[in-house]
């Protein structure tokens, strides 16, 4: 298996990048092709390609962070995620992974990857971890103003995904609500609600912000814009609390209790920490495309990787296209 | 000064209410006017009226949780939430607060006080913890499906909230969104930009979902549906940290390090406990009524009643009406 890996895309690029491409080829035995500017990969590989399961594909442009996303990939032809992306429409490579511009990824896949037939709409799928372990929440940020029949096709993408990637037979799907009741909800929700009931998905009903964390739930949809402020804010209100905890602790005289304390959290922070989880799959594009997070260091690379392979062993993309063909066959889509 | 306060509303009534009621006169010195079955609230009352300061009104129904509530509302004219709201109207109390059905005592309050002129729909304003301190999020959940012109609005009285109670003489208000720049959002977010913008509100621009728990806004302005889902989710998150916590602390072994821990842990907790906070009042009714937490205990109910009278005291409506009916002579509000 081949896995075009963006070499200059998130914060720690190349350097994490071409070491999580080393730690990934030496681990899962896939071949990586890192994509991006020739000379600055080679140095950071350092003679190091895995016996030969490391290359490199030149790219000489980058897509910034600041800039527009469709724009910058329509007119930079040669910039790394292009050229990964390019390399798994060839059949060169089976999947592509980056932690460059998540909007510059989605238009690389978009354009030339394609849409899956029948999916109207592409999602980016995310796991938080649990009470209970993780669920995945969808859309966290690919689509805004969602419609009802979206969220459909969010549940059964990402219930085939918990059934592929995570392992479970029929995924428990939840409605990100505003209460539990059928009745609740604003215009979106009160409507999909509707076409989920009716859908043979297993679908749990609705679920309150709380109970994302809490478990119950192996897959939970709502719209994008929702799901972006959902993951941050959960985001956010980690840091913070892991801030607080630090200046409590910064208050405890004996030595012996801050040595436990640090201890607990870092073992805690593993627990919530991304890196663990890797990628996010983007689903319903033509193709596997793994979005990495911006700031991932080699090991959060590494686990990206693993998610695409597993995405590509699982055959996912077949999966959805198979599920969602029925679906259009049946006239449910439309 | 005399607050109504509903004996019945809440998972802990009518004791937590009575005991927080007690605590409340006896601390800030206001009258409490405790409305609801009277026998009960006599029997928890044990003779204690902390020297006159708290009576009993009788009111035999109670909105449940699970009634519809604008319903139930209509249907119990005898019920605790609507007679408490009713005193307030009459001018026998200057504020209502209850811990029980927060769309009865929404409806309570737009029945009954009605809404102050030119506000187009009242908000629920709740604090959050951050690393700098405190913010002002609204709405949380009296308004779904809101309208840019809303948004403005919530901006406006949240202001006024953070001014008069918070005592920030220029509140800092961020618009809740998916990204930082001015092109990032949904239709809602991209035209409430445009017009907070063009306001006289001290606007700070976008903030991300993380930026809410890291400091720099005082004031975070959200549709009713994500403040809602935001605010579920941080508490959900939240309890789920202090289960894994719990988990990591049972791991450990030794005696000393586990004290440390818990002692920590309670302090931490304090810090995120909404009991602190006390109450949300509902802003741009046309009177003061304050939300409690469902599960509010005594501390919780007398903190409720603590911002009633702040708010009383500091005259938010009547800031509200002055700044709201200048908005509407101008013809901005429509």
């Amino acid at each position: 298996m081949k896995i075009a890996l963006d070499a200059m895309g998130g914060d720690h690029a190349p350097m994490e990048i071409v070491r999580g491409a080393i730690d990934a080829a030496q681990e899962l035995g896939v071949h990586i092709i890192l994509v991006g500017d020739q000379d600055r990969i080679m140095k950071e590989m350092d003679g190091n390609d895995v016996g030969g399961l490391v290359s490199v594909v030149h790219a000489p442009e980058v897509v910034r962070m600041d800039e527009h996303p469709v724009s910058a990939v329509r007119k930079k032809k040669n910039s790394s995620i292009v050229v990964a992306t390019q390399l798994v429409k060839e059949g060169a490579a089976d999947a592509v992974v980056s932690a460059g511009s998540t909007g510059a990824q989605m238009a690389s896949s978009l354009f030339i990857l394609g849409r899956i037939a029948g999916v109207e709409r592409p999602a980016i799928s995310t796991l938080l971890p649990t009470m209970e372990g993780v669920v995945a929440l969808l859309d966290v940020g690919a689509n805004v103003d969602c419609k009802p029949q979206h969220l459909k096709q969010f549940a059964i993408m990402g219930s085939l995904y918990a059934e592929k990637i995570l392992g479970l037979p029929s995924p428990r799907v939840g409605l990100l609500n505003i209460g539990a009741e059928e009745t609740k909800g604003d215009e979106l929700t009160l409507a999909s609600y509707k076409i989920l009931k009716e859908s043979d998905i297993n679908f749990t009903g609705n679920i309150e912000g709380r109970d994302i964390f809490l478990g119950g739930s192996d897959v939970v949809v709502c719209d994008g814009f929702v799901g972006n402020v959902v993951l941050k804010s959960a985001e956010g209100l980690a840091l913070s609390l892991m801030g607080m905890f630090k200046q409590e602790l910064g208050r405890l005289e004996d030595i012996i209790g801050r040595e436990r304390m640090v201890h607990i959290m870092s073992s805690l922070k593993r627990r919530l920490d991304y890196a663990e989880y890797g990628g996010a799959p983007l689903l319903g594009v033509n193709g596997v495309s793994v979005i990495s997070h911006g700031s991932s260091r080699a090991r959060a690379i590494r686990n990206a990787v693993r998610v695409a392979k597993e995405t590509v062993e699982q055959g996912l993309v077949q999966a959805i296209k198979e599920k969602l063909e029925t679906e259009s066959s049946k006239g449910v889509t439309d």
